[in-house]
């Protein structure tokens, strides 16, 4: 992509309207832009970043057997008042009255709609287990918004559904979400640590909350050091049965929110730190089955009430999650796996002619081998060039001048660690490409 | 994917609520099923499909040149008021009020809300020609939703605007948008024509629908027989200033829907058919740039109202559509870009272990070579099978059974043709592959 016709407007001040830094910097590089309170609109730099974490969520779902789905936005309010939260969820569920005065509402959540589909469509234990997910916006109306992505009103959610015969086989599903949770923040490039939850408004009382570490984080964590050397790239190649003994190594270890500590109980040298809440996964037995009548005919064929689960990643709020955890002084610093691009190119004499037609190779080089790059192909000052690049974060940047041209040579730079050297223009698409 | 553990809930009987072909087969393939009125969950079978379409029209988009942004679901009702297009709109809009009591409502287009984000970002000229395009749900609260996702009240669009300076370069603009749908429905298997067309309340006066031809189709469409023999793969390479000839070849020849047809006007020999719209384009202008204030800096430095144009694409209409265009007695027949899978692969003697080893070693080299494949090993009958699988309507099927393996033989079928061949099993790979 040129910047030159890219749509990517960057700002060089803070905007007034943000406080925390990754809603700053998504401002700043020019990610997002508000619409109303809590809204967002996400501009192609940004859109980019959610998407990839959209589809590594996605990968990892669908390695842990989960199947896709896409429930609808807006549900009728029928299901809510047989589940008996319609009264329950409050002010933050966006109320809708549609054109014949029926009952509406904005999903902020699925527990009830997919145990609908379930009841409707299967009917024997056979057919179990079953995990359905979806990846879709969903609404909660915040008294007060803020925070940009990560506490908007309007965000998108991966949730997860599972059905099993047994409270013993639920569990089951539970551990393989939790296994896949661990995946998937880990090829997000985080550190996320499971802690005990509460479950609120979901129910049941078996919950976990996945939390990434953030020196700016919204709430104080305690943790224990061996989390630290913990390889969270359970091979996923393991099967459901034989997942508990991961679980369970990684739930011994002390770990827990502010609202969870409890400091008469947890052990000395803990480490504290600042966390961001990404994921929350729920075992709640048949807390929907039962008063829904999601039930399945058992081996006797008598009718049983599914046990069930939710699981759930909140994609848009990991954008800013992402951004929490991984920044410097002069902007975003991407982990490869999430980047917008990888790389940047940056046209340092762009009024020279054969700098530029070099350039333009490069360009076109580095875009046939499938690397993924921004092309700084504006006539501007270079060190504007290099602010805006550092601010944006891709991992590495490509720097083509007149005199790096004369000696064939370009200038790479690694964003994370400032590192910066001088690499053949012969050798470079093959070193972007390994 | 193994059909003993996918979530395809098919149906032999026809449903009571459906009454056209593509309903029908939706419901019976378990692609879709409905929540509310008009509102529908994409279950795993219907959900690949929509993503196999809209992806092609993404593609398409950008080859275009358009960039890829993501507008929210909600909007604030300011906007419309701006435009003048709040009270216009009706009792369609889903209108909403949230917890602080501020009008808001579920987009039913965006032509507003781009309006504004341009107006927010772009100065200059200099930053034209601009389109942006989003492919987001939208809502429109039809006072009788029918024909399941033909007309649904929640479905899928792919919206995109253009942004010029002047009306000229704006024609230049919707000319690629022209040219670029031609190519999208080529892609997805269809023979669209574009038929001039009413503006309705999008406005402006230069507008075309694209019609998709199938002998369901919901109105009748009048054309001349040229269009058959006209390649629609229109070169991509082609520059925008000079696709004007290209357009001009598309819209020369008669082609007209019942709202337009003009009996003494039309020439002679014309084909009557029916016809189903899957995109309807407009340049309309300042129609919204001029109220709203959406001006650039011009080369003189004057202020200048950017000369719009919005094209849509129905992408969730478009899966009911292609099954109208694309069906037969016996269920559906998916063109192969937008299968679901590539291969239905049959197990017909899945008590016998050895047949059922080679269909379970089958079904894995098929899967390594990449090709998406739907293996029925469910322990059924033969002919429950093989109707099951031309309901689904996947383009190949290969069913192995007893006799057949031990000739070392599978059978192959043609979804679209029927014909049937004999293909050796240490071939049958290769041959899918190619």
């Amino acid at each position: 992509m040129r910047l030159s016709s890219y749509f990517l407007p960057t700002l060089k001040e803070t905007p007034a309207e943000a406080q925390i830094t990754s809603h700053i910097l998504m401002l700043r590089a020019g990610m997002v832009r508000q619409g109303a309170a809590g809204i967002y609109s996400w501009l192609p730099l940004g859109l980019r970043v959610l998407k990839k974490i959209e589809n590594i969520v996605r990968e990892e779902q669908n390695r842990a057997g989960a199947q896709e789905i896409l429930m609808p936005t807006i549900q009728s309010s029928d299901l809510w008042q047989e589940s008996g939260r319609y009264e329950d969820y409050g002010k933050e569920m966006l109320r809708i009255e549609d054109r014949h005065g029926r009952a509406m509402l904005f999903g902020p959540t699925n527990e009830e709609m997919i145990t609908d589909i379930f009841r409707r469509e299967v009917k024997s234990y056979r057919d179990l287990p079953l995990n359905l997910y979806h990846i879709q916006w969903k609404f909660r109306d915040e008294v007060r918004p803020r925070f940009g992505v990560m506490r908007g009103r309007e965000f998108l959610m991966k949730d997860a559904y599972s059905f099993d015969l047994s409270a013993e086989d639920g569990v089951k599903s539970y551990n393989a979400m939790f296994v896949s949770y661990l995946r998937t923040f880990a090829r997000l490039g985080l550190k996320a640590i499971p802690m005990r939850a509460d479950t609120g408004p979901i129910g049941g009382d078996l919950s976990h909350e996945f939390i990434i570490l953030a020196n700016t984080g919204e709430s104080e964590v305690f943790y224990d050091p061996a989390f630290e050397t913990m390889d969270p790239m359970v091979d996923a190649g393991t099967a459901k049965d034989d997942l508990q003994p991961t679980v369970d190594a990684w739930t011994a270890p002390y770990a827990a929110t502010e609202e969870m500590h409890d400091a008469t109980l947890a052990p000395d040298n803990l480490i504290t730190g600042r966390g961001i809440e990404v994921g929350h996964i729920f075992f709640f037995g048949d807390k929907y089955s039962a008063p829904m009548g999601a039930t399945v005919q058992g081996p006797d064929g008598k009718p049983v009430a599914v046990q069930m689960g939710s699981y759930g990643v909140g994609v848009s709020r990991l954008v800013g999650g992402i951004i929490e955890a991984c920044h410097d002084e002069n902007g975003i610093v991407w982990p490869e796996p999430v980047a917008p691009f990888k790389v940047g190119l940056i046209n340092l004499s762009a009024k020279d002619q054969s700098v530029t037609d070099a350039c333009d190779k490069l360009y076109s080089d580095l875009d046939s081998a499938g690397i993924e790059v921004l092309y700084d192909d504006r006539n501007e000052r270079a060190g504007a060039k290099f602010a805006n690049m550092d601010l944006i974060g891709l991992p590495w940047q490509i720097a083509l001048g007149k005199r790096g041209f004369e000696k064939g040579m370009v200038e790479l730079k690694n964003r994370k660690t400032g590192e910066r050297w001088d690499v053949s223009l012969d050798d470079i698409v093959s070193q972007m490409k390994g």
